[in-house]
């Protein structure tokens, strides 16, 4: 039995990118702040994969996901031209704040490169903090 | 004599710059879309230096430079932490397009690095073609 | 008929991406220097295609595709998470240098937002000029 | 009195740098992961000012300086043209690794941007673990 208003979080979401030469560093690896970059990819195909299209909330609602705090652990170092898989769940949310985790790993061998977290606050257009609109909660597992 | 309505075009302006790590990439040099970043740098500061700030064109005239062709040939390359000189000037303006050049050079010995032109249109906050207003004639040098 | 030592170039690839938030700037469309980033993706994938893997190209043969001009005309701006069709073929190539040429189009509508070109040296690990190896002649389309 | 072998850690160093065009995105502010490349600007510059040039350690010790981790917090958001002073200072360092922190300012009125953390471990030129060669002790404060 759930209790009422529970809801369960959404099921991780899994995104594929290429490392692209741009991303490397003279260190002949993927630069340290390109997988800041790839979490925004996975939480983007993450929200897109729940329905809830980011560009639209956007546009439409005047909603705004603003990043708070961003950590990343470096496990292994990602090279040109690997095949990464962006894994991305919702670690937390609740209608004033959600926290986004990531692995990000080799699509080859499952070698795992890094882990994360971007926590955010929803924002208005006028870049004042605002609550998501209840037509998303769902979608967020937001109970 | 110089004749009615011509005026002379600005003097090129020179800013610095230091090459970051994250802008170099695997074959140990400066990625080549960087230099395109560059003559940004060098833009921005050039139309600093004539007076006329970028920042307050576009939020307070609502003036856009949106650039519709980039040029860039690379002739030697730039390495982490070199301390680049971008050199900028107008090569042509009149109310509707400008384009500028660039000559990005090794601050140590003068080495050439790169030359480059960007051509622009102005619009307006809706992303319509628009004319430069007259309050900037001067500056960009149109007679 | 063929004349001896002719090889027909070949033929061009599509490559897809999807337009980042990263790759935004504040006038809302994407920032200038990412097409040319953007010819890099496609350019690795077009040689993939060929079964030219650059990444083993560089790493085994110690070959380096040096870029010595790059150009791009801007037709229509790209947005946060549009799908972007990189059309990449080779203009002209022979041991001593290559040209690319690309089309970046909306993959929903096929609008053009930009063309361009890229020209490259083979270099070797000391970073001198040096010929592209034989074996690559064929793909490449060099006769 | 201080103990036999301790030494202080090197004084916090400041860096200038001004946030450009393709830093922005579309929300109108500086986009998220340039922070993280704006501490490497900072702790380069910190390096230099201990007189330990991270290039000539790179490239004549072979010593890199590999991130394992990386955390920034958000406070204010960082504009097209704002000129920011990154703080930077050594956390904790010993032969195996070093945690560097970073404030990031608005020159202006000193609003404070973003407050992060990086630490590193010392690799060898083939990317194994290695200790910080003892020339170097001094300047990173290690006792």
């Amino acid at each position: 039995m759930v209790a009422k208003g529970t809801r369960r979080p959404p099921e991780p979401h899994e995104t594929r990118l290429r490392a692209r030469y741009a991303e490397t560093d003279q260190m002949g690896v993927v630069y340290y702040s390109n997988y800041i970059v790839w979490m925004e990819v996975g939480r983007v195909e993450f929200c897109k994969a729940l329905g809830c299209n980011y560009r639209d909330m956007e546009r439409e609602d005047g909603v705004l996901l603003a990043v708070v705090e961003a950590h990343c652990r470096y496990l292994s170092p990602a090279r040109f031209d690997d095949e990464v898989v962006v894994r991305t769940w919702i670690e937390e949310a609740n209608p004033r704040t959600v926290r986004f985790a990531y692995e990000m790993s080799l699509a080859e061998d499952g070698r795992m490169l890094a882990t994360g977290e971007t926590r955010h606050f929803f924002l208005n257009r006028e870049m004042k903090r605002t609550r998501l609109p209840q037509k998303y909660h769902a979608q967020f597992g937001i109970g």
